[in-house]
Protein backbone atom coordinates (compact mmCIF):
# COMPACT_ATOMS: atom_id res chain seq x y z
CA UNK A 1 0.00 0.00 0.00
CA UNK A 2 1.76 3.51 -1.39
CA UNK A 3 2.03 6.19 1.04
CA UNK A 4 -0.75 9.05 0.65
CA UNK A 5 1.51 12.40 0.05
CA UNK A 6 1.12 14.05 2.88
CA UNK A 7 -0.30 17.78 2.02
CA UNK A 8 0.23 21.09 4.40
CA UNK A 9 -2.54 23.99 3.98
CA UNK A 10 -2.30 27.12 4.64
CA UNK A 11 -5.23 29.28 4.25
CA UNK A 12 -6.46 32.73 5.88
CA UNK A 13 -10.22 32.85 5.01
CA UNK A 14 -13.06 30.85 4.73
CA UNK A 15 -11.44 27.78 3.20
CA UNK A 16 -13.80 26.67 0.35
CA UNK A 17 -10.74 25.57 -1.74
CA UNK A 18 -9.57 23.44 1.44
CA UNK A 19 -12.79 22.27 1.62
CA UNK A 20 -13.08 20.69 -1.90
CA UNK A 21 -9.44 19.24 -1.20
CA UNK A 22 -10.41 17.53 2.02
CA UNK A 23 -13.06 16.02 0.45
CA UNK A 24 -11.27 15.06 -3.18
CA UNK A 25 -8.65 13.07 -0.12
CA UNK A 26 -11.63 11.71 1.41
CA UNK A 27 -13.42 10.39 -1.30
CA UNK A 28 -10.06 8.86 -2.75
CA UNK A 29 -10.27 11.11 -5.94
CA UNK A 30 -6.95 12.68 -4.67
CA UNK A 31 -4.25 10.24 -3.28
CA UNK A 32 -3.19 11.92 -0.67
CA UNK A 33 -3.91 13.80 2.69
CA UNK A 34 -4.12 17.17 4.53
CA UNK A 35 -1.73 16.52 7.28
CA UNK A 36 -2.04 19.83 8.67
CA UNK A 37 -3.70 23.14 8.39
CA UNK A 38 -2.06 26.55 9.14
CA UNK A 39 -3.83 29.94 9.13
CA UNK A 40 -2.48 33.07 9.70
CA UNK A 41 -5.71 34.64 10.97
CA UNK A 42 -7.40 33.44 14.16
CA UNK A 43 -10.77 33.80 12.94
CA UNK A 44 -10.26 31.89 9.24
CA UNK A 45 -13.57 29.62 8.49
CA UNK A 46 -10.27 26.70 7.10
CA UNK A 47 -9.59 26.31 10.75
CA UNK A 48 -13.09 25.39 11.54
CA UNK A 49 -12.95 23.04 8.71
CA UNK A 50 -9.92 21.57 9.83
CA UNK A 51 -11.78 21.12 13.27
CA UNK A 52 -14.55 19.65 11.35
CA UNK A 53 -12.57 17.08 9.63
CA UNK A 54 -10.86 15.85 12.35
CA UNK A 55 -7.67 17.45 10.46
CA UNK A 56 -5.07 19.24 12.68
CA UNK A 57 -4.63 22.53 12.85
CA UNK A 58 -3.08 25.38 13.79
CA UNK A 59 -2.77 29.22 13.94
CA UNK A 60 0.75 30.68 13.62
CA UNK A 61 -0.55 34.54 13.90
CA UNK A 62 1.86 36.35 11.58
CA UNK A 63 1.67 39.71 13.94
CA UNK A 64 3.73 37.90 16.49
CA UNK A 65 6.51 38.27 14.14
CA UNK A 66 9.00 40.76 13.37
CA UNK A 67 9.87 39.89 9.18
CA UNK A 68 8.57 37.71 7.12
CA UNK A 69 11.85 35.01 7.68
CA UNK A 70 11.01 34.53 10.66
CA UNK A 71 7.49 33.92 10.43
CA UNK A 72 8.24 31.66 7.48
CA UNK A 73 10.50 29.58 9.81
CA UNK A 74 7.90 28.95 12.25
CA UNK A 75 5.44 28.03 8.93
CA UNK A 76 8.60 25.89 8.32
CA UNK A 77 8.99 24.10 11.55
CA UNK A 78 5.67 23.25 11.81
CA UNK A 79 5.04 21.87 8.18
CA UNK A 80 8.73 19.67 8.71
CA UNK A 81 7.05 18.43 12.16
CA UNK A 82 3.88 17.03 10.36
CA UNK A 83 5.87 15.56 7.61
CA UNK A 84 4.32 17.41 4.89
CA UNK A 85 5.54 17.20 1.29
CA UNK A 86 3.60 19.64 -0.74
CA UNK A 87 2.41 22.92 0.85
CA UNK A 88 -0.66 24.17 -0.60
CA UNK A 89 -1.80 27.86 -0.72
CA UNK A 90 -5.51 27.71 0.00
CA UNK A 91 -6.34 31.48 0.20
CA UNK A 92 -3.07 32.49 2.06
CA UNK A 93 -3.05 36.03 2.52
CA UNK A 94 1.18 36.40 3.20
CA UNK A 95 3.91 37.05 0.89
CA UNK A 96 5.81 34.20 1.50
CA UNK A 97 9.73 34.63 1.74
CA UNK A 98 12.59 32.61 0.18
CA UNK A 99 12.50 30.46 3.65
CA UNK A 100 9.55 28.79 2.66
CA UNK A 101 10.14 28.67 -0.81
CA UNK A 102 13.60 26.75 -0.26
CA UNK A 103 12.32 24.46 2.21
CA UNK A 104 9.75 22.82 -0.28
CA UNK A 105 11.30 23.86 -3.51
CA UNK A 106 8.92 23.12 -6.38
CA UNK A 107 6.75 22.17 -3.72
CA UNK A 108 4.39 25.06 -3.18
CA UNK A 109 1.27 25.87 -5.32
CA UNK A 110 -0.94 28.25 -5.37
CA UNK A 111 -4.72 28.77 -7.22
CA UNK A 112 -5.48 32.19 -9.05
CA UNK A 113 -8.64 33.07 -10.06
CA UNK A 114 -7.71 34.18 -13.44
CA UNK A 115 -6.31 32.88 -16.63
CA UNK A 116 -2.60 33.85 -15.53
CA UNK A 117 -1.09 35.83 -17.06
CA UNK A 118 -3.90 38.00 -17.26
CA UNK A 119 -5.31 39.77 -14.00
CA UNK A 120 -2.46 38.90 -11.34
CA UNK A 121 -2.55 40.34 -7.95
CA UNK A 122 -5.51 41.30 -6.00
CA UNK A 123 -8.61 42.90 -6.93
CA UNK A 124 -9.25 40.69 -9.61
CA UNK A 125 -13.14 40.28 -10.85
CA UNK A 126 -13.09 43.84 -10.87
CA UNK A 127 -10.31 44.07 -12.94
CA UNK A 128 -11.32 41.35 -15.45
CA UNK A 129 -14.65 43.16 -15.59
CA UNK A 130 -13.58 46.47 -16.17
CA UNK A 131 -11.09 45.48 -18.68
CA UNK A 132 -14.19 43.85 -20.44
CA UNK A 133 -12.21 40.34 -21.15
CA UNK A 134 -15.38 38.22 -22.45
CA UNK A 135 -13.38 34.68 -20.86
CA UNK A 136 -11.84 34.30 -17.70
CA UNK A 137 -10.82 31.63 -15.31
CA UNK A 138 -8.39 29.87 -13.24
CA UNK A 139 -4.94 28.90 -12.72
CA UNK A 140 -3.14 26.39 -10.34
CA UNK A 141 0.94 26.98 -10.70
CA UNK A 142 4.13 26.29 -8.64
CA UNK A 143 5.01 29.35 -6.38
CA UNK A 144 8.30 31.02 -7.38
CA UNK A 145 9.91 33.63 -6.03
CA UNK A 146 7.53 36.24 -7.24
CA UNK A 147 3.72 36.94 -7.13
CA UNK A 148 1.15 34.65 -9.20
CA UNK A 149 4.42 34.06 -11.77
CA UNK A 150 5.29 30.46 -11.36
CA UNK A 151 4.87 27.20 -13.94
CA UNK A 152 1.48 26.64 -15.01
CA UNK A 153 -0.29 23.23 -13.76
CA UNK A 154 -3.91 23.47 -14.78
CA UNK A 155 -6.40 26.05 -15.67
CA UNK A 156 -9.84 25.95 -16.72
CA UNK A 157 -11.48 28.87 -18.22
CA UNK A 158 -15.23 30.68 -18.00
CA UNK A 159 -16.86 32.85 -19.75
CA UNK A 160 -17.70 36.15 -18.53
CA UNK A 161 -21.36 37.50 -18.58
CA UNK A 162 -22.48 40.77 -20.03
CA UNK A 163 -24.21 41.04 -16.70
CA UNK A 164 -22.13 39.67 -14.68
CA UNK A 165 -21.14 41.25 -11.08
CA UNK A 166 -17.62 40.61 -9.51
CA UNK A 167 -19.45 37.89 -7.29
CA UNK A 168 -21.33 35.57 -10.09
CA UNK A 169 -18.00 36.07 -12.18
CA UNK A 170 -16.04 35.14 -8.88
CA UNK A 171 -18.82 32.19 -7.91
CA UNK A 172 -18.43 30.96 -11.57
CA UNK A 173 -14.66 31.22 -11.25
CA UNK A 174 -14.86 29.14 -7.96
CA UNK A 175 -16.38 26.78 -8.84
CA UNK A 176 -14.02 25.44 -11.51
CA UNK A 177 -11.02 26.40 -8.58
CA UNK A 178 -12.60 23.36 -7.10
CA UNK A 179 -12.15 21.50 -9.44
CA UNK A 180 -8.68 21.73 -10.86
CA UNK A 181 -7.21 22.53 -7.68
CA UNK A 182 -7.64 18.38 -5.86
CA UNK A 183 -6.71 17.67 -9.98
CA UNK A 184 -3.07 19.60 -10.00
CA UNK A 185 -2.62 17.95 -6.38
CA UNK A 186 -3.53 14.68 -7.60
CA UNK A 187 -1.29 14.40 -10.77
CA UNK A 188 1.70 15.92 -8.61
CA UNK A 189 0.91 12.73 -5.98
CA UNK A 190 0.81 10.71 -8.60
CA UNK A 191 4.44 11.77 -10.00
CA UNK A 192 2.84 12.83 -13.36
CA UNK A 193 4.53 16.63 -13.19
CA UNK A 194 7.57 17.53 -14.98
CA UNK A 195 8.85 21.19 -14.58
CA UNK A 196 10.98 22.17 -17.45
CA UNK A 197 11.69 25.98 -16.97
CA UNK A 198 8.62 27.80 -16.75
CA UNK A 199 6.72 25.44 -18.26
CA UNK A 200 5.16 21.88 -16.29
CA UNK A 201 4.66 18.61 -18.66
CA UNK A 202 2.25 15.84 -17.72
CA UNK A 203 3.76 12.58 -17.89
CA UNK A 204 1.66 10.60 -18.83
CA UNK A 205 -0.63 13.29 -20.65
CA UNK A 206 -4.15 13.60 -19.40
CA UNK A 207 -6.75 10.80 -20.52
CA UNK A 208 -9.29 12.54 -22.74
CA UNK A 209 -11.48 11.67 -19.23
CA UNK A 210 -9.00 13.69 -17.10
CA UNK A 211 -9.66 16.57 -19.53
CA UNK A 212 -12.69 16.70 -19.76
CA UNK A 213 -12.98 17.72 -15.66
CA UNK A 214 -10.41 20.30 -16.15
CA UNK A 215 -12.24 21.69 -19.19
CA UNK A 216 -15.25 22.30 -18.98
CA UNK A 217 -17.18 22.86 -21.92
CA UNK A 218 -17.67 26.43 -22.74
CA UNK A 219 -21.08 27.71 -23.93
CA UNK B 1 -33.77 46.78 -49.04
CA UNK B 2 -31.14 47.82 -46.29
CA UNK B 3 -27.67 49.17 -47.23
CA UNK B 4 -24.97 46.76 -46.85
CA UNK B 5 -22.56 48.12 -44.57
CA UNK B 6 -19.24 49.54 -46.07
CA UNK B 7 -15.60 47.82 -44.82
CA UNK B 8 -12.50 48.85 -45.69
CA UNK B 9 -10.00 46.08 -44.85
CA UNK B 10 -6.16 46.75 -44.28
CA UNK B 11 -3.70 44.03 -44.55
CA UNK B 12 -0.27 43.77 -45.46
CA UNK B 13 0.16 39.58 -45.69
CA UNK B 14 -1.41 37.00 -46.52
CA UNK B 15 -4.99 37.03 -45.74
CA UNK B 16 -6.53 34.25 -44.58
CA UNK B 17 -8.52 36.63 -41.94
CA UNK B 18 -9.86 38.99 -45.21
CA UNK B 19 -10.88 35.78 -47.32
CA UNK B 20 -12.79 34.14 -43.67
CA UNK B 21 -14.30 38.29 -44.15
CA UNK B 22 -14.75 38.04 -47.77
CA UNK B 23 -16.75 34.97 -48.07
CA UNK B 24 -19.44 35.31 -45.05
CA UNK B 25 -20.30 38.73 -46.73
CA UNK B 26 -20.67 36.55 -49.92
CA UNK B 27 -22.61 33.94 -47.98
CA UNK B 28 -24.85 36.63 -46.30
CA UNK B 29 -23.21 35.67 -42.99
CA UNK B 30 -22.67 38.88 -42.45
CA UNK B 31 -24.38 41.81 -43.66
CA UNK B 32 -21.54 43.57 -45.12
CA UNK B 33 -19.62 44.08 -47.94
CA UNK B 34 -15.95 44.64 -48.59
CA UNK B 35 -15.43 48.20 -50.48
CA UNK B 36 -11.60 48.26 -50.49
CA UNK B 37 -8.42 46.61 -49.49
CA UNK B 38 -5.80 48.27 -49.11
CA UNK B 39 -1.80 47.52 -48.54
CA UNK B 40 1.15 48.67 -47.23
CA UNK B 41 2.98 45.47 -48.83
CA UNK B 42 3.11 45.25 -52.85
CA UNK B 43 3.55 41.23 -52.44
CA UNK B 44 0.90 40.94 -49.76
CA UNK B 45 -1.87 37.69 -50.85
CA UNK B 46 -4.34 40.12 -49.57
CA UNK B 47 -4.23 42.07 -52.63
CA UNK B 48 -4.74 38.80 -54.90
CA UNK B 49 -7.54 37.66 -52.63
CA UNK B 50 -9.20 41.13 -53.51
CA UNK B 51 -8.34 40.67 -56.99
CA UNK B 52 -9.80 36.89 -57.41
CA UNK B 53 -12.53 38.09 -55.75
CA UNK B 54 -13.50 41.64 -57.59
CA UNK B 55 -12.68 43.75 -54.58
CA UNK B 56 -11.18 46.83 -55.31
CA UNK B 57 -7.75 47.14 -54.15
CA UNK B 58 -4.56 49.53 -53.59
CA UNK B 59 -1.23 49.06 -52.38
CA UNK B 60 -0.48 52.64 -50.41
CA UNK B 61 3.58 51.71 -49.66
CA UNK B 62 4.36 53.41 -46.32
CA UNK B 63 7.70 53.45 -47.65
CA UNK B 64 6.99 56.78 -49.85
CA UNK B 65 5.81 58.81 -46.97
CA UNK B 66 7.99 60.72 -44.80
CA UNK B 67 5.36 60.01 -41.82
CA UNK B 68 3.26 58.06 -39.80
CA UNK B 69 0.46 61.01 -40.58
CA UNK B 70 0.69 61.51 -43.93
CA UNK B 71 0.96 58.06 -44.62
CA UNK B 72 -2.93 57.74 -42.36
CA UNK B 73 -3.78 60.60 -44.37
CA UNK B 74 -3.86 58.77 -48.12
CA UNK B 75 -5.20 55.51 -46.47
CA UNK B 76 -8.39 57.40 -44.73
CA UNK B 77 -8.24 59.46 -48.33
CA UNK B 78 -8.87 56.00 -50.25
CA UNK B 79 -10.97 54.87 -47.32
CA UNK B 80 -13.58 57.92 -47.60
CA UNK B 81 -13.59 57.81 -51.44
CA UNK B 82 -14.50 54.54 -51.24
CA UNK B 83 -17.57 54.87 -48.89
CA UNK B 84 -15.92 52.90 -46.21
CA UNK B 85 -17.91 52.86 -43.05
CA UNK B 86 -15.77 50.14 -41.05
CA UNK B 87 -12.19 49.81 -40.94
CA UNK B 88 -11.14 45.98 -40.09
CA UNK B 89 -7.00 45.80 -39.74
CA UNK B 90 -6.63 42.16 -40.91
CA UNK B 91 -2.60 41.67 -40.14
CA UNK B 92 -2.08 44.97 -40.82
CA UNK B 93 1.67 45.33 -39.93
CA UNK B 94 1.41 49.36 -39.16
CA UNK B 95 1.08 51.14 -36.08
CA UNK B 96 -1.95 53.51 -36.72
CA UNK B 97 -1.81 57.32 -35.87
CA UNK B 98 -4.75 60.00 -34.66
CA UNK B 99 -4.99 60.60 -38.37
CA UNK B 100 -6.53 57.73 -38.90
CA UNK B 101 -7.93 56.74 -35.25
CA UNK B 102 -10.37 59.78 -35.62
CA UNK B 103 -11.48 59.79 -39.18
CA UNK B 104 -13.11 56.38 -37.55
CA UNK B 105 -13.91 56.82 -34.17
CA UNK B 106 -14.97 53.85 -32.81
CA UNK B 107 -15.24 52.11 -36.15
CA UNK B 108 -11.62 51.00 -36.12
CA UNK B 109 -11.13 46.86 -35.61
CA UNK B 110 -8.29 44.81 -35.28
CA UNK B 111 -7.86 40.66 -34.35
CA UNK B 112 -5.20 39.95 -32.24
CA UNK B 113 -4.07 35.90 -31.81
CA UNK B 114 -4.21 35.88 -27.82
CA UNK B 115 -7.03 35.94 -24.89
CA UNK B 116 -5.82 40.15 -24.19
CA UNK B 117 -4.62 40.95 -21.78
CA UNK B 118 -2.33 38.02 -21.89
CA UNK B 119 0.51 38.15 -24.66
CA UNK B 120 0.19 41.49 -26.84
CA UNK B 121 2.74 42.99 -29.00
CA UNK B 122 4.86 40.37 -31.20
CA UNK B 123 5.82 36.72 -31.35
CA UNK B 124 2.38 35.98 -29.42
CA UNK B 125 2.33 32.20 -29.79
CA UNK B 126 5.98 31.92 -28.91
CA UNK B 127 5.02 34.14 -25.51
CA UNK B 128 2.31 31.83 -24.58
CA UNK B 129 4.18 28.56 -25.20
CA UNK B 130 7.11 29.90 -23.64
CA UNK B 131 4.74 30.94 -20.69
CA UNK B 132 3.45 27.70 -20.07
CA UNK B 133 -0.09 29.20 -20.50
CA UNK B 134 -2.61 26.15 -20.36
CA UNK B 135 -5.02 28.25 -22.74
CA UNK B 136 -4.87 31.07 -25.81
CA UNK B 137 -7.26 32.05 -28.16
CA UNK B 138 -8.03 35.25 -29.58
CA UNK B 139 -9.62 38.75 -29.25
CA UNK B 140 -11.34 41.24 -31.70
CA UNK B 141 -10.98 44.56 -30.04
CA UNK B 142 -11.92 48.43 -31.19
CA UNK B 143 -8.99 49.93 -31.79
CA UNK B 144 -7.45 52.61 -29.61
CA UNK B 145 -4.41 54.82 -28.86
CA UNK B 146 -2.82 51.97 -27.65
CA UNK B 147 -1.53 48.93 -28.97
CA UNK B 148 -3.62 45.78 -28.17
CA UNK B 149 -6.01 47.51 -25.95
CA UNK B 150 -9.16 48.65 -26.98
CA UNK B 151 -12.63 47.41 -25.99
CA UNK B 152 -12.97 43.82 -26.33
CA UNK B 153 -15.99 42.57 -28.78
CA UNK B 154 -15.53 38.73 -29.10
CA UNK B 155 -13.07 36.18 -27.67
CA UNK B 156 -12.06 32.74 -28.43
CA UNK B 157 -10.47 30.17 -26.15
CA UNK B 158 -8.60 26.61 -27.44
CA UNK B 159 -6.28 24.58 -25.29
CA UNK B 160 -2.62 24.74 -25.90
CA UNK B 161 -1.03 21.28 -25.85
CA UNK B 162 2.35 19.60 -24.78
CA UNK B 163 3.17 19.20 -28.28
CA UNK B 164 2.24 22.46 -29.44
CA UNK B 165 4.46 23.93 -31.62
CA UNK B 166 4.06 27.78 -32.84
CA UNK B 167 2.77 26.94 -35.74
CA UNK B 168 0.32 24.24 -34.47
CA UNK B 169 -0.90 26.86 -31.80
CA UNK B 170 -1.17 29.31 -34.36
CA UNK B 171 -3.38 27.11 -36.73
CA UNK B 172 -5.57 26.27 -33.64
CA UNK B 173 -5.86 29.99 -33.33
CA UNK B 174 -6.34 30.97 -36.49
CA UNK B 175 -9.39 28.65 -37.15
CA UNK B 176 -10.96 30.37 -34.01
CA UNK B 177 -10.20 33.92 -35.75
CA UNK B 178 -11.43 33.33 -39.12
CA UNK B 179 -15.21 32.16 -36.87
CA UNK B 180 -15.01 35.20 -34.56
CA UNK B 181 -13.81 38.20 -36.98
CA UNK B 182 -16.88 37.98 -39.01
CA UNK B 183 -19.03 37.60 -36.38
CA UNK B 184 -17.66 40.92 -34.35
CA UNK B 185 -18.49 42.16 -37.78
CA UNK B 186 -21.57 41.52 -38.52
CA UNK B 187 -22.61 42.25 -34.80
CA UNK B 188 -21.22 45.88 -35.71
CA UNK B 189 -23.21 45.76 -39.02
CA UNK B 190 -26.74 45.21 -36.95
CA UNK B 191 -26.08 47.91 -34.78
CA UNK B 192 -25.72 45.91 -31.82
CA UNK B 193 -22.38 46.87 -30.06
CA UNK B 194 -22.82 49.11 -27.62
CA UNK B 195 -19.67 50.54 -26.03
CA UNK B 196 -19.72 51.86 -22.60
CA UNK B 197 -15.79 52.48 -21.47
CA UNK B 198 -13.63 50.14 -21.61
CA UNK B 199 -16.71 47.55 -22.13
CA UNK B 200 -18.68 46.79 -25.49
CA UNK B 201 -22.18 45.27 -24.56
CA UNK B 202 -23.86 43.51 -26.79
CA UNK B 203 -27.43 44.44 -27.34
CA UNK B 204 -29.47 42.41 -27.99
CA UNK B 205 -27.01 39.81 -26.35
CA UNK B 206 -25.38 36.82 -28.53
CA UNK B 207 -28.58 33.90 -28.95
CA UNK B 208 -27.34 30.56 -27.75
CA UNK B 209 -26.58 29.82 -31.30
CA UNK B 210 -24.65 32.50 -31.51
CA UNK B 211 -22.71 31.93 -28.54
CA UNK B 212 -21.78 28.71 -29.71
CA UNK B 213 -20.61 30.20 -32.74
CA UNK B 214 -17.75 32.45 -30.58
CA UNK B 215 -16.93 29.91 -27.56
CA UNK B 216 -16.24 26.54 -29.19
CA UNK B 217 -16.36 23.71 -27.29
CA UNK B 218 -13.18 22.80 -24.95
CA UNK B 219 -11.69 19.62 -24.65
Amino acid sequence: MSKKLRIGALASGGGTNLQAIIDRCLDNSIDAEVALVISNNPDAGALERARKAGIPFQCIDHRGFDSRESYDAALVKALQSAGVELVVLAGFMRLISSVLLDAYPGRIMNIHPALLPAFPGLHVQRKALEYGARFSGCTVHFVDKGVDTGPIIIQAVVPVLDNDTEQSLSERILRQEHRIYPQAIHLFAQGRLRVEGRRVLLDPPLSPTEAALTNPEIR
